[in-house]
């Protein structure tokens, strides 16, 4: 069941130590089949290098485990919020990468300053608002994912696909495992130059709105023309 | 003899290199075995590339070499110390790891931030007292030990696995060799991302207390619910 | 047709993965015939692991495509209007490197500071004033050549071989696409640096100017003595 | 001749890149043979992937060459002055490393703020002070040399096996070329650590004495007590 799902989603869970996002055991990536309505997921604690196709658990939206012999992510419930949220999204992944984490940690959000954030992100990579106690300690992962929804309200999670998680880590999504993932890398990379440009300058300010708009459309939508498929 | 435990220590001293924590032979980790009450222990000034099993060294807890050709660290007796005083811990480790001792030649304790740092430590990671001149000149390497353990008075050493020397580097510990030198790579990595929050955001507090409790109780006692083991 | 300079340019391009320059599609070189007035360059969007002596593109200066199956890099225009402007270049290079874009996105000059940076660049190396409106909505990647060639008005880009363009990234030139990646490097190398030393020392000036000149003169020019050949 | 020097020689320069050290052909090992009066050096220029035995120049004190088809480094008269001055060192290294060069770029001496330090230099890490344009344009790579020594008055070489030349970086020393090498790792490792640490805390002073003269004495001289050797 779901074979070509796994395979995507174990491709994309092994990905993460190649780019260096995770260390040990501190990232999961999920795939939705949406005409299912049926979400694969790493399970729980396993080391990379040990995971195997069939460790991948399968459940379906309300969280009930339809495949599997293993104990899906404990972040699972943050993932079936998400998917259940944002329509178009069919990836998901979770990492504790060090540079964004950073800014989660520091509870800022990251401007836009320059081309290689606009390229994948229209505009600043929001953080969400400090969770409450009743929201730790009653359905926390699940929490999780409505304290990441209500921070996108009025934002489009299609054009920017991450977000930080106050004092936790970063959350990224695409339209499938493997751009979920690509645009990990991507938040990793933007947010530790965006570190090193408040050291330069403290008063760097957002990038020009129109330099924005330029290199966000010309990759993506109706009008883009970067690479060689459009 | 301590067959077992000697290929613990030894696979554990060999992950020093693996994981990015020593440069040349700058850390050792050591092992005991409770009930015969020996400690096994990384020979003094060997390069990792050149350790093997009958290089290490044991030892009874009053420091007396029980076996083994070459002498042991020279940070033995503080190893002994902990071991004596901490009794729940299987095994120990001392890296001079960069980023970890950058805040210990601050003498700045490092603040729970993120839920990665409450994954493995249970509030503040501690930074020892200066040491006196007299505890430096005589029987300094005990003496490091003893800071420690003042340090850790009304703290729990199995819920705050490591610590911060002043002036010096960090020692962490665990159940056994190979979780000692598992949470020293989870400090390294909490000391990097913990530099780089200041850096973003020079007030950031320590974070919500029921959210460390949530990450800390999630993985570890008897409520815990993270893993496949549990 | 052209078929050394091809592998000039497939070699120069593969290069920036090895020198962790790019991360994923995030760079491309060309090189130039001057006899024939032909650029060849890496096509747009495809990733530096599959690219292959017969993706390269070929096209003259006025950007019509001369030989090759796929589109162009999207930066080719700004690579063709540098060509034009910039007699004795014979490659260039556009990459996002981390440190040199923090630079360029904080829209900070980087100083001469140092030997390392007087080795390779006579003076500071600049950045580009903002781009307008009307020049990022209009021919944006052939604006981006002609407000770097703008600021180069009065400035020897055989002495500096290398641009910061504001809220962007780096552009790097040579007297062949080898040199032009190595003059990437070298930029990505200083501008790391240059931000420790502020780091350490806000107020540090540009160095002397007699090291500056004896740096860059033992190594290029009529006097010069460092290396073999000379 | 010098074959078992050269030999030396060879894998100290062979080391640089290995440890990290140096981009393209930006440092240099030589090492002296004291009875003979001869110093084997690498020649200038020449990338170290391509380095062999017989690449080596052999100069005298007086930097006539004896032996060689290749120019010796460029560096070569500041080794000589060195060596003269020094005459208990063996081998000399000069790189570009960039923590290292970030602090001689910033004009600030590392002062020992940990044991780190203390294992390997015996107080603060030198910089000498700026060039006269008189000693830049005449003779520069020997007065280089000159700069060092004047510093280096009231110091002994031996206890603090290195120094940061002003807006250039450092050269470091040992008994021989291998440990001229060992010391410029530790530089590099003791740089990028107090740059952290100042990060984290601006007012950190110089490290107790008394630590200090544990640390370096018990690894140093009569009483040393660290490894297996003595």
């Amino acid at each position: 069941m779901l074979k070509r799902l796994k395979q995507e989603v174990l491709e994309a869970n092994l990905d993460l130590p190649k780019y260096g996002l995770v260390t040990f055991t501190w990232g999961n990536v999920s795939g939705i089949d949406r005409e299912r309505g049926l979400v694969v997921i790493k399970p729980s604690g396993v080391p990379y290098e040990k995971l195997k196709l069939d460790d991948l658990v399968v459940v379906d939206l309300d969280g009930n485990k339809v495949e599997g012999e293993l104990k899906p992510s404990s972040d699972a419930p943050t993932h079936l919020v998400l998917y259940k949220a944002f329509a178009g999204i069919g990836g998901i992944v979770h990492t504790h990468s060090p540079w964004a984490t950073s800014w989660a940690q520091a509870g800022r959000p990251i401007p836009a300053l320059g081309t290689t954030h606009a390229d994948y992100f229209y505009g600043e990579i929001p953080v969400t608002r400090a969770m409450t106690r009743a929201e730790i300690e009653n359905g926390y992962e699940h929490e999780t994912g409505n304290v990441i929804v209500e921070r996108f309200k009025g934002l489009d999670p299609s054009r920017i696909p991450g977000v930080l998680v106050n004092s936790h880590a970063p959350f990224n999504w695409g339209k499938d495992p493997h751009e979920a993932v690509h645009n990990a890398v991507v938040l990793e990379e933007v947010a530790k130059m965006a570190l090193h440009t408040f050291a330069l300058n403290p008063g760097a300010g957002p990038m020009d709105q129109a330099l924005l708009d330029k290199h966000f459309l010309r990759k993506h939508g109706a009008g883009a023309y970067y690479g060689q498929t459009k």
